[in-house]
């Protein structure tokens, strides 16, 4: 990488996708930050420009400042980054507005480095972004970020990510109601114990939707597309999901499900035209209920971050 | 199939392969229950012989007898049928006993017959000879047995049943130490309610499974290999097995477990010459303790239950 600047693309994330909750996350296309990360002499991290969304640009208290600055502790370089974001992914809307700054935050810096830094390597700096949005170091965001399509967090202690495939017909429509969930009520009404039973459904599941993604087995992943644990305790949380699930499956969705902890709602769909009408599908719900809303139609994102 | 009469081995199957808990299985090769099954126009199931384990030949208390009814019950077949059984698997050691029987007699007949079942609608015969069994018709013995290779049971309502490929080189050496554990205190001591943490690791770990078994990553199958839930319960009724789990990891086994609900122990190998060497690691445990044992190395099965 001989530029000293380079502009970014780093994609909105789906987490806890249906079945695999804290780890299955994929990414989006059509919706996410850019940045503009650029080389400086002095060292550390400046935030030097933050639009489109309220946030904090304080190094310490910015999730991009924090993820480059673990990156810096681990670097050789003796320089810093100023970092430039154009926020287009609302913050609280549950699909990775803290993950796409932290993971693009370090992306950049790597690529601006000639990249000396392993893809894992990133997600653990931008976990710490990620700690700072949500008091919990977790990757299931900025996993998809980094390594794009769908990401398996196997196990955190040590972290090991696998990157699965992305059948070629794959979108998501994600709407996402304009209400607020917090992110601490909806932790906090998890139950911190699962049935067993419970849990054999979910793994069943998790091993279907897999297979289904390495096999393009289409109707699999829909099957597969089950949370008998998270889902049905926080949709409480979100006004008018039981009825957004039932106009997605409907519509033809392959399924539904709450996105990251909510409150935006995806499903998957087998092509664009169907994720269209899906798109409808759902919104008709809000308007009817006189909930605003926004909806991105995307394909799955199988390349992650990239340079603009 | 112009004959009237078919000579078959079905295999010994492991379930409950590790993270796996009551949805993955596997089929053995160098292990397994000989069967003649024979048309008769004489209508229903008659068990003539049955050689290697004490057990009942009474049609409604063997279980390819009673596997065999479900079949006959959906079928056009006017007649019935002879079966002869060799049993070459303990019944009580952990590796499909039952479950060959039944799967065994009914894909027999359903070759005689001219296949007008599918696998599928085979796994739901034989899963009565598995309630007659143990009290729950569970599919994850049988699965293995009539489809070969690893399967998930990705659901039991509906059932769904999805075959995984198997990595070429992939071996299981399986110890089964001559003591008695009861299946149904085996099933009594698990608990009813696990934690949300532990749930999380164990359907990442069926994630990383599937994942490593399609992509032939012997590592990630390895890594994979991990029961948080059950495998710390039930291993202790079964005397030695932290040692042989250690041992066979010592000698470079991918992954070692209980095999269904013991006694037997599995471990899983890249290529034979290490499923020999992790045999010989576990078996020094049960010399030492001076505990009598047999020892199975075997190929996975990918083919299943077959005419010989």
């Amino acid at each position: 990488m001989d530029s000293n600047e380079i502009r970014i693309f780093s994609p909105a994330t789906i987490a806890n996708v249906s079945c695999g909750f804290d780890v299955l996350g994929l990414a989006l296309d059509a919706v996410g930050d850019e940045m503009i990360i650029r080389k400086t002499s002095k060292k550390g991290i400046t935030i030097t420009k933050l639009t489109g969304q309220d946030l904090p640009t304080e190094t310490l208290h910015n999730v991009a400042g924090v993820a480059g600055l673990a990156l810096l502790a681990e670097s050789e370089y003796m320089g810093g980054f100023e970092i430039e974001i154009y926020k287009k992914i609302k913050a609280g809307s549950g699909i990775g507005s803290s993950a796409a700054s932290s993971a693009g935050a370090v992306w950049a810096m790597n690529a601006l480095l000639d990249y000396p830094f392993s893809n894992l390597e990133l997600v653990k700096f931008a976990m710490e972004g990620e700690r700072l949005a949500s008091g919990v170091a977790h990757a299931d965001n900025v996993a998809p970020a980094l390594f794009g399509g769908f990401t398996l967090v196997r196990s955190y202690h040590p972290l090991d990510i696998i990157k699965i495939p992305t059948p070629e017909a794959l979108y998501a429509t994600v709407i996402h109601p304009q209400i607020e969930v917090k992110t601490s009520d909806s932790r906090r009404i998890l139950k911190t114990s699962i049935s067993l039973e419970d849990g054999i459904k979910q793994w069943g599941n998790v091993g279907g939707l897999i297979a289904g993604l390495y096999t393009n087995d289409y109707e699999l992943i829909g099957r597969s597309l089950v949370d008998h644990i998270v889902e049905p305790i926080r949709s409480i949380l979100i006004p008018g999901f039981d009825k957004v699930k039932e106009n997605a499956l409907e519509a033809g969705a392959l399924g539904c499900g709450i996105s990251g902890s909510g409150p935006s709602i995806f499903a998957l769909s087998k092509g664009e035209e169907n994720a269209r009408l899906v798109a409808d599908a759902m919104k008709n719900v809000y308007q009817k209920i006189g909930v605003d809303y926004d909806v991105h139609i995307s394909k799955i994102n199988t390349e992650g971050i990239k340079i603009i």
